[in-house]
C-alpha cells in the first residue's frame, strides 16, 4: 500500500472516511507509509488486543503493555481502580494525556546493506485525552469488548462481572480522533550498487499463531473446547 | 516464577545480581510478579528486538515502536538523524527522559469469570535518560548489535554502513539502571465459587514463529538461504 499511494496518500479512494492529519500524526520521515483512513486504522486495531499505553508521571514518560478494545470511534482500556494510570485519569477534565500504540510485526526485511535492514509492520498511534468511564452500560459494553477483542465470542461464555468486581475495575476511554497508521510492506530497498553483493536478501515472514488450548487441571473433563477457540 | 518467589521476591538465589527497585519500578499491583535480577531481565530483553519507546513532547506522551539491542548494561536504539525523538536527544545533559518497554505475550488466560481473564506475559520496563552516542566505535558496536538482535549473526553477512549512512544514522543509549521485569505464568485464578460453572477454562499458548524466508526477486539464485536464517 505505501508503495503506490493514491494522490491523497492513503492508498484508498479519496471518498473514504479518514482522520484529519495533525502536526503530531504526520511522521517526520517515510510520510508515504502513513495512512489516516478509517478502514486501514480499524483493521490494524481490530486484529490486535495488546497495546502500549504511554502517559506522563512527574514529568517523565511511562509505557505499559495492556489490553484494549475498539468500539466504534472509541478505544477502551481497563484495570484495577488501584493501579496507575487508571487512578490518575478522572472522569472530568483535564483527564490524562495518553498515547496508545498498537504494532503488528509482519516480517524481517534483510537487505544486502546493514543500513537498509528493516521490518514489515503495521502500527497505529492514537493521541488524546483518556477519561474514566462512569456510565454503567458503557462500562459493561467496554468490558465485554475487551474480552472479545482477545477471543471473539468469549464474553458470552463466561460469568459477567458482579457488583464487587465492577467496583474494583476502572474503565478508561480514548476517542479515535488524532490517529494515524503506518505500514511498511515489500522487500528490501537495496542501493543499486549493492545488488551484486553475495549476501542473501529478502523477507522472513512472521507467523503468529496459537497452540492447542490447555485446559485447567480443575476443568470438568466433560467441557469441550468451544468453537470460538478452535476458530483461532 | 511469580507463584513461588524466594524471600527476596526475585525467584532467584539471593546472591544473584539485581537492579535496585525504585518508586517507579515497584508495581502498584501484583508485586509478586515483579523481578529485578539481571538474569530474568536480560533473558526477556535478549529474546526480543521490538520495543515501545516513550518520551514526552510538548508535555504529552509519545509511544513509538522501534528496534533495540542490549549490549551489557546498555540498550541502544537507532534511527534517522532527521527523526523524532532522535534529534531531540542530545549527547550531553539533560538528554531525553524515556521509558522503553518490551513485552512478550505467551498465552491467553481464560477464566470462568470475565473478571479473571488475563494474559501470560513477560515484560521489561526501563526508565532513564537517553543520550546520543558519539563515539565511533560504540556507534558501530550498537548498529551491529541492533542487526544481530533481530537475526543473530546477520551483521557479519551484510555490507557495513558507509560514511554517508553513518552520518545519517543517530544512535541513542539508555543505561540499564532503573529496570524491572514483570511476569505472569500459569492458569486462570478463578474464584472457588466459579469452578463448577460450565465455561471452558485454561490457557491458549501463543506460538510465534517464522515462515520460510522469501528471497528478493533480484537475488542471485546461486545464493542459498544462510544457516543463521534456517536456525530461526
Amino acid at each position: 500500500m505505501p508503495d503506490t499511494p493514491t494522490p491523497d496518500g492513503t492508498g484508498l479512494p479519496e471518498a473514504a472516511e479518514a482522520y484529519d492529519p495533525t502536526a503530531r500524526t504526520v511522521p517526520s520521515r517515510s510520510k508515504q507509509r502513513a495512512s489516516y483512513d478509517h478502514t486501514t486504522v480499524h483493521s490494524i486495531l481490530d486484529t490486535a488486543y495488546l497495546c502500549h499505553l504511554g502517559f506522563v508521571r512527574d514529568g517523565a514518560p511511562v509505557v505499559l503493555p495492556t489490553l484494549f478494545a475498539r468500539v466504534g470511534q472509541r478505544l477502551y482500556v481497563h484495570g484495577s481502580t488501584g493501579s496507575r494510570p487508571l487512578r490518575e485519569t478522572g472522569a472530568a477534565d483535564p483527564g490524562l494525556a495518553v498515547c496508545l500504540t498498537v504494532t503488528h510485526v509482519d516480517g524481517l526485511v534483510l537487505a544486502r546493506s546493514a543500513f537498509h535492514h528493516s521490518m514489515n509492520y503495521r502500527s497505529v498511534v492514537v493521541h488524546g485525552i483518556a477519561r474514566t468511564v462512569t456510565d454503567p452500560e458503557e462500562r459493561r459494553t467496554a468490558l465485554d469488548a475487551i474480552v472479545d477483542q482477545v477471543v471473539p465470542g468469549r464474553s458470552k461464555d463466561s460469568r459477567p462481572a458482579d457488583a464487587k468486581e465492577l467496583a474494583a475495575t476502572a474503565v478508561i476511554r480514548l476517542d479515535l480522533d488524532e490517529v494515524s497508521a503506518k505500514i511498511r510492506t515489500g522487500g528490501p530497498n537495496d542501493d543499486p550498487a549493492d545488488l551484486s553483493l553475495p549476501h542473501w536478501a529478502g523477507v522472513v515472514p512472521l507467523t503468529p499463531g496459537y497452540a492447542a488450548p490447555v485446559p485447567s487441571d480443575d476443568l470438568d473433563p466433560a467441557i469441550q473446547v468451544p468453537d470460538y477457540l478452535t476458530a483461532l
